[in-house]
């Protein structure tokens, strides 16, 4: 401790939001070197080669093989998969110094692809399961919460091969199995969720969630096992409802109601109804938004769902990606006189209406619900007007919010709902990559076919954020022994130098034995400060060589439980040894 | 072998101009992803990650820790230290979604300087040896020969920070011994040269030059035990020579006489000396370049040297660095008349000139030496002009070629001519970045001192290159234990199963005894090519494993000097495991 690059700070940074962040800060495991990048120092970097390591052994256990790509690529193979435009802001682009395009790779779908074109060409070379750890980079629009999301950081992300669909299972389920192994062994808790696969195209695919306060997925689990990520959970549709007896739509005056809760008061209030009141459940919302295309085109679209639900962005985001979402302006509104702001209804929407605006509305609005709702005049809306009679959206989207008590869409009870951080995500890709980028081999027939695959992330620093999240307590860091910087921390307390001889003694012995010591032989420094900052280094083993030394003991002591025991120095080495590599 | 993501190449790729390069892509451990980007294949990553291990235990043993930065950074502290703009082409420079100018690191001098500036603030804390392993960047002109000179390639780069100058050779003396052991281990020969520090600054550099025909270094030795690069040596300054006694300087007619071998033939002809003929060394040749300055700005320079040598490129761009050296156009003629192509002679040149052109010569043109060379007008030359007396130049520089047999600048005896390949590079900065980073200590009197660095940097990807190059032979890699992708490479030959069993069984013995095997398990691949791939992949131990089964034998051989000899099946684990682990 003496000679580490190292400065343990007491208080905690002011920029810092979570505990992780925080605290590996705090620790001096990490320090901010640019928006969204991080320095690993000493003791962090060895944390992270441990996660590093972990994902490393189980990959090549499942029989994954290692390979390695330049992070800085030419344009033309993200050109062929259409991820040059599509990624849009969130990659770095720059030119070279001839003028040619570069990217810096977010991930290498199509590097991959190509390269096993290059050496591949029959299915007797398949399956193939190939992989890297290698920093990636992406523009984020927010880097925040230190290693949780950044705009550099380390992803192993790998890639299976097969010739058919049940190949493209097999790898799957061996990938979705080494991952379980995986975070097994960092000693995270996760959850696997049914996902979307976003802009990386594809059919099946699901999340590894750790579940924790801080993180930024916000996931549903029921009771009976069903678990989905906000983004891929799908609303049960109700059955049409029988309209027959329906009466006619008609408009009324509802002036100074802009909003749901307005609207639904003034309801109650002039057009009371006889069976319960109004509720926000009874309007239908259309919220107007500006998608943004990858090629830069603006398309105008409405979102109808019930009035007490709001538009849940993520969700909208993961049915429009590539599109991006962007607020309409007052500039919108004006070029759109057909949407009366406030008021906006069924009446003025859709492909064939006169405004031509895309009508899309929740899962839930089927044919014969009835609704109150925007007449496009203000002050004025209408109702009971009945879906399939008085309107026809142009289809359906997965908007709305997902509510605690929502029923899960198995039918296997009402859905909770809590935050994970990412940690892992598989997908069966299919052939979007092998069709861009021509990927054939001949099949047993001798027929050329394109090849299926799956893409396999696990965040690596981000791993170790996670760790750190969910192992830390009041006094620091906390770290399961396969990650962390050391096995053991001794502690030497006192002036009196036969301690200090003891614990290194203590500390040749251990690492004799194999173990990794961090040792704290700093002379001018307090017991109390010693033993706070080896609680907020977070070791999960420390030994105290001080006054106790005279009766010939030391103090063995966990980091976590805090159980404490003394133990003669002359058998101190044997016992922690046994004690750790049991 | 069945499964190995592999396909070797039974002939040269067109664009391998160098063995290593041609053999790592026909052995398939590398395939090229982009210009100057070169993706690792499983084979040639074992091998990478062998060199980086050896790398990072060297660097751990001398006491040096390990970090680890972004590669992506912000403008702002290479503004600070000037390298934002002297970096020039060579650096990749981009933009982030918000516009801010960002960097992909060539070296992280700034960086660690800020991070120690963050960190530390007493001589107590130092000296510091700080380093990392990391892909860097370089927007090279032109990335040639394979791994040896890339556009993104892995260095390991270490800083040293010290209170006092003599702590900085201390510093610089312990990496220096730390690299020794580095390339040691690698089985590298190597040379450690004088070196000039170019764009880094600072002032003792050394170079660590792997000999190698295929090297893009040209430097040289002394049998006295001189070596330096062909940018450090220093020329050895004659004597300036009395002049009272020479002729007065007389300009003569030398139609078409562009040349210096035009001009002496004619002068030998026309103006015949009494003692010897004239000879190239007796001219002054006086070469025009542009340099480009970082900011932009243009600047003519002359360089006069003896007619017998040419100008060395890279002489002279060290010397003018951060400048770069362009062809000096006729555009550019034209817009300087007083320079008379072909003709050009010293009274036309200088700052104090009327051209005002700076005027430089080669440290062989001393007060009294007597010159034939150009009189600024077409089809004429001067005779007898003396330095000192007729022309004074505005100083010298080392931009002359070095030939073999110049004699050694410190009088070890007549310089050899070599080319290698830089496998390592170690520099003291001094206090460039610390001055311009503001990176201060107090010292023991309690003052605050600016700290001098050290800056050491070893390329880890070309090193596999290096040692591809220096150990490979006709038939194909050949590497030493260390690097090697595996200890043995197995061969099974024939179609009996037995000898499927057998190699396997070895296979598994031999990994339980913690070696590492490449097995060639294909049961469709003749003999002949299992045994071209075997010496192609270069393991270092074959086994192969028959035939001879039949009689109890497997043969074991020694890939680097083919020595075969066969061992009793039963014993073969055993003996084997003992050959290598002796």
């Amino acid at each position: 401790m003496s000679t580490l690059f190292l400065r343990t700070l007491r208080e905690d940074p002011a920029d810092a939001e979570i505990p992780s962040h925080r605290l590996l800060l705090r620790a001096g495991y990490i320090r901010r070197a640019a928006s969204g990048g991080y320095t690993w120092l000493p003791l962090g970097y060895r944390v992270y080669r441990n996660v590093e390591r972990i994902v490393r052994e189980e990959m090549d256990r499942m029989g994954a093989q290692e390979v390695h790509f330049p992070a800085l690529l030419p344009r033309e193979p993200y050109e062929a998969s259409g991820r040059w435009t599509a990624y849009g802001d969130n990659m770095f682009r720059l030119k070279d110094r001839r003028g040619s395009d570069h990217l810096l790779a977010p991930t290498h779908e199509e590097m991959f692809t190509l390269l096993v074109k290059d050496l591949y060409s029959s299915y007797k070379d398949l399956p193939l399961w190939i992989y890297q750890i290698q920093t990636k980079f992406r523009d984020e629009a927010r880097p925040r919460a230190g290693l949780l999301r950044l705009r550099e950081f380390v992803m192993k992300d790998s890639y299976s091969f097969d010739t058919h669909d049940s190949g493209l299972d097999a790898s799957y389920a061996a990938h979705r199995a080494a991952y379980i192994a995986t975070f097994d062994r960092l000693g995270l808790d996760y959850v696997i969720v049914s996902a979307m696969s976003g802009a990386m195209g594809g059919s099946r695919s699901e999340e590894f969630l750790h579940p924790n306060q801080v993180g930024e997925d916000t996931f549903v689990r029921s009771a009976g096992g069903y678990a989905a990520n906000v983004e891929a959970v799908r609303t049960p549709v109700p059955d049409p409802i029988p309209h027959d007896d329906a009466p006619a739509a008609h408009v009324e005056d509802t002036p100074d109601t802009p909003t749901i809760d307005t609207l639904v008061a003034l309801a109650n209030e002039r057009f009371a109804r006889s069976d319960r009141p109004w509720s926000a459940a009874d309007t239908l919302k259309n919220v107007v938004v500006m998608l943004v295309h990858p090629e830069g085109s603006r398309e105008p679209l409405v979102v109808g769902l019930p009035g007490d639900r709001d538009v849940d962005p993520k969700r909208l985001e993961a049915q429009v990606d590539p599109a991006v979402v962007e607020a309409f302006t007052e500039a919108d509104f004006a070029a759109n006189p057909a949407l009366v702001k406030g008021y906006i209804g069924p009446a003025a929407l859709g492909e064939k209406s006169s405004s031509g605006i895309r009508y899309l509305v929740d899962p839930r609005v089927v044919a014969g619900t009835r609704w109150l709702t925007g007449a496009n005049q203000a002050g004025r809306h209408v109702f009971d007007l009945v879906c399939g009679r008085d309107f026809t959206p142009d289809g359906t989207i997965e908007a709305a919010e997902i509510k605690a008590g929502d029923p899960a869409p198995d039918g296997s009870g009402p859905l909770l709902l809590a935050r994970g951080i990412e940690i892992g995500h598989i997908f069966q890709l299919g052939r979007k990559y092998a069709d861009a980028l021509d990927l054939k081999v001949l099949d047993e027939n001798g027929k050329l076919v394109t090849v299926t695959m799956g893409s396999y992330g696990i965040g690596v620093s981000r791993a170790v954020a996670a760790v750190a999240e969910s192992t830390h307590d009041e006094a620091g860091l906390c770290w399961p022994r396969e990650v962390s910087p050391a096995d053991v921390h001794i502690v030497a307390t006192g002036k009196d130098p036969a301690v200090f001889e003891a614990a290194q003694r203590l500390a040749i012995d251990l690492v004799d034995a194999g173990l990794t010591v961090l040792y704290d032989d700093r002379r001018k420094v307090s017991p109390g400060i010693k033993f706070t900052d080896a609680e907020l280094i977070g070791v999960p083993t420390i030994v105290t060589v001080g006054r106790g030394l005279a009766d010939g003991v030391v103090e063995l002591r966990d980091r976590r439980t805090d159980a404490r025991r003394d133990l003669p120095v002359a058998e101190a080495a044997a016992t922690i040894r046994q004690a750790i590599q049991a």
